[in-house]
């Protein structure tokens, strides 16, 4: 079963080999309850968008709470040869005591900030790594292409029908769900729908049409099993040709008489822009001004905004295989990073260093702030500080870029919004998992208080992502000392 | 679990919606017995190949064996309120009875090609459409993508590294199987060794080097814990001025007095081809000709074939993201069509027009043979019948090429091996599961078995994939009658 709170999936050997060899060194070397904290963060937002959505997080807090090596697990391990008994007894006896910090899903992310935040002895905050990571990383990558997908529809209602060309039976399931999350009004999978609520839809294939001696048998039969709620594919064969003309000889042969409209004619191959105009006249010519026109075939936003730019008659879209892998850029770069260890009550900040300047983190235990104008409600930059700093009261509030100091921004009349919510304390839920609807709607209004400059699809404009003046001098200090 | 035939996990659900419309609607029509033919087929190779690789039979299988519709699935099924009551009992009591021939997994397989294909009551092959290609889709991207990246290792060691960041948890374990069909020799992910036996490896992360006062302390912790397979992450703060010195130190002073040689040194920043030539040096400089160097970040089968033509002194490599999204081409576009239907006795062709050309199908019934020269063993040719054909003997041979008649290939001296297999024979699994390590010698053999020309990754030859002349006539008059 896709992983779900309410039904156990024990997915705790769902990690790298890594995690364990280390374990089992801090263990031996009596490190296991040294203090550590790790953060979650990205570095670049799929598609070169202006801002990405987290997601997964439910499914990150199912796998935590059914942490359980079990004895066949502990066996599995121990005939690797290479893991201490006194380590193999710890995971028999495995109980999480962490505590986690997150930002709510559905909501709006950007590069470099923490999103999960996990403190507790280093042996068990380094073994969920792989979860954390492939729990937040899938999903989010979905909801911020499936939010690209309904903006670029423009009202215009968007189903998820990708789950054949999922990576997976898993990607299947909770991509519906991650494309809910993102605007998604539907899925065509019924394993979403049965766990997760995301309302699933879907009429015929070919094979129903073909099936039948004549496309028009094969509609009339569909027609009278579901009167009230009928949707045509009508490319089987030739949609100007054929398939409309059968399916406006339905609508008023079989559907009117019975005292029912056709519902929608779909369009799932050729020129939807060409054949989404020519099928809307066809059927306003007939009268039939109310049926819908549905269209799929490896549609993504672009092709979405290019249709609707050509004046396509499209009233909702069916898109999969682009959404569900999103297909233009496939990986959210998640990654796991210790940021700080914890020697006699206080926090040392530690960091990761690179040739590679993008990849050297920002050090410190660390808490998360978005900084909404009181005047408008939108968000005006987020705001990272070290963990044990008051939230910013200063008026005005002087942001600097942390990669281009000499950029200020000075803010006044703010309200400051703590991002990352308490989810674990020592190892137990303290956090109330919001139904998929309110999800979607958080996401929805949240994205709603975004400049509109940062929606854009091509280039949009950097959202400030800026650190605290403590936490900067923390992370300057750092990279002075490990400088070669 | 992942799925797993001796570990069921019941996908039942894991349909479109579309499926149970339909399948309501045969049974509505008294159609459910109907004996139908669908083919699962695939229309292009990722990332311009000259060839896929079949994968993802096995999870397949287990999904049918396991097909069964649980009280709560019903009760959640009638709330929808659009399913008759006997086809719910039909579900409740679903027994599956259809025949399945499959590609054994670690074939290489061409496009317009059967390589599952499904026979039995209409409603029943229906039904399982999305887990036939959600199964194959993602297994067969993976173990084509990793092929590619195992060739252009030219015989160094190739890891899987991606778990973290796969497309879900299932795409995590078995991405990795996959990835080990398509020549992987190991993998991160625990699980896909506790499931699938894939071996896993693993050292250490940044932070075991973070979390020490030195990176000499780190590494002589580590090898002090695991001196007979001791190797060394060494991009944490600097390769050549830190990171190698230090390896070379822990070498010398710590595994040479115990009796033990430093294994490897792994890179996961920076530029490879620089770091990895200085490292050679500085390693052969100081005595350690046997230490092997591991690299990592963001590789695939493009910058690993330009890291060796740069010189790079690479002795294996660790693959992540790039691999397990099949990051350049993240779809394997297999579709499911209904190619014939049973009418007293007889296979009647069916099939799918489309207004772009490469969506119609080829109808029928058939069987699929690989032609095989005695001379040389080398692949010469894929050759379609149809199902009621016996196998070709002519001798010669006479080729064609569908879409270009005139283009025509004599061959003697062969032999015809047919690849599909029957897997179930009216519901019963008739299919000996092969040893994951079976599967991957025979997929070395078999791409041994296909000419280097085909093997290339940019514009490789294309291999011929042809019809016999009664499948050819069938399909030509098809598309006649069916002509607008």
């Amino acid at each position: 079963m896709p992983f779900d709170v309410k039904q156990p999936r024990n997915l705790t050997m769902l990690l790298d080999f890594y995690e364990l060899t280390m374990s089992n060194g801090y263990f031996a070397n009596g490190l296991q309850d040294k203090i550590a904290v790790f953060d979650m963060f990205f570095r670049k937002i799929p598609d070169g968008g202006g801002f990405a959505i987290l997601a997964g997080l439910e499914q990150l807090i199912g796998y935590i709470s059914n942490l359980e090596f079990s004895s066949e697990d502990i066996g599995f391990l121990r005939e690797k040869g290479v893991f201490d008994e006194a380590f193999l007894t710890y995971l028999q006896n495995f109980r999480f005591v962490c505590d986690v910090w997150a930002v709510k899903e559905g909501t709006p992310i950007f590069p470099n900030e923490p999103v999960v935040v996990v403190r507790g002895p280093i042996i068990q905050a380094q073994l969920i790594e792989t979860m954390v990571l492939l729990s937040i990383n899938y999903q989010s990558l979905i909801a911020t292409k499936a939010n690209r997908v309904v903006r670029a529809a423009q009202g215009r209602s968007v189903m998820e029908f990708g789950s054949r060309r999922a990576q997976s039976y898993d990607a299947a399931v909770l991509g519906a769900r991650a494309a809910f999350i993102g605007g998604c009004d539907s899925t065509a999978c019924v394993l979403a729908d049965r766990h997760f609520g995301v309302p699933s839809v879907g009429t015929m294939a070919h094979s129903w049409v073909q099936i039948y001696e004549s496309e028009f048998d094969a509609f009339k039969s569909y027609a009278l099993l579901y009167p009230a709620n009928c949707t045509l594919l009508v490319d089987t064969y030739n949609v100007v040709k054929s398939g409309i003309p059968n399916a406006i000889r339905v609508a008023k042969e079989v559907l009117e008489p019975m005292g029912h409209q056709l519902k929608a004619v779909r369009i799932d191959s050729g020129d939807i822009a060409y054949l989404s105009k020519k099928a809307r006249k066809m059927l306003d010519a007939a009268g039939c001004h109310g049926v819908k026109i549905t269209a799929s075939n490896s549609l993504d936003e672009y092709i979405i905004t290019d249709l609707l730019i050509q004046g396509a008659k499209v009233d909702s879209f069916g898109v999969g295989e682009k959404m569900i892998t999103s297909k233009s850029e496939p990986v959210f770069g998640g990654v796991y990073k210790l940021v700080a260890i914890r020697e006699k009550g206080e926090y040392k900040p530690k960091i990761k260093m690179s040739e590679t300047i993008e990849k050297i983190t920002t050090p410190q235990f660390k808490n998360l702030y978005r900084i909404f104008s009181s005047e408008t409600g939108q968000a005006v930059a987020d705001y990272i500080t070290t963990a044990n700093e008051e939230p910013p009261t200063d008026n005005p509030l002087v942001l600097f870029d942390p990669n281009a100091v000499w950029k200020k921004k000075v803010v006044t009349n703010y309200t400051a919004e703590c991002l990352l919510e308490p989810v674990f304390e020592k190892g137990r839920l303290v956090y109330n998992l919001p139904r998929l609807e309110d999800i979607q709607a958080y996401c929805g209004e949240q994205i709603g208080r975004l400049w509109d400059e940062v929606k854009r699809f091509e280039h949009p404009h950097r959202y400030y992502v800026d650190l605290s003046q403590r936490l900067y001098d923390t992370k300057q200090s750092l990279l002075m000392q490990n400088s070669f």
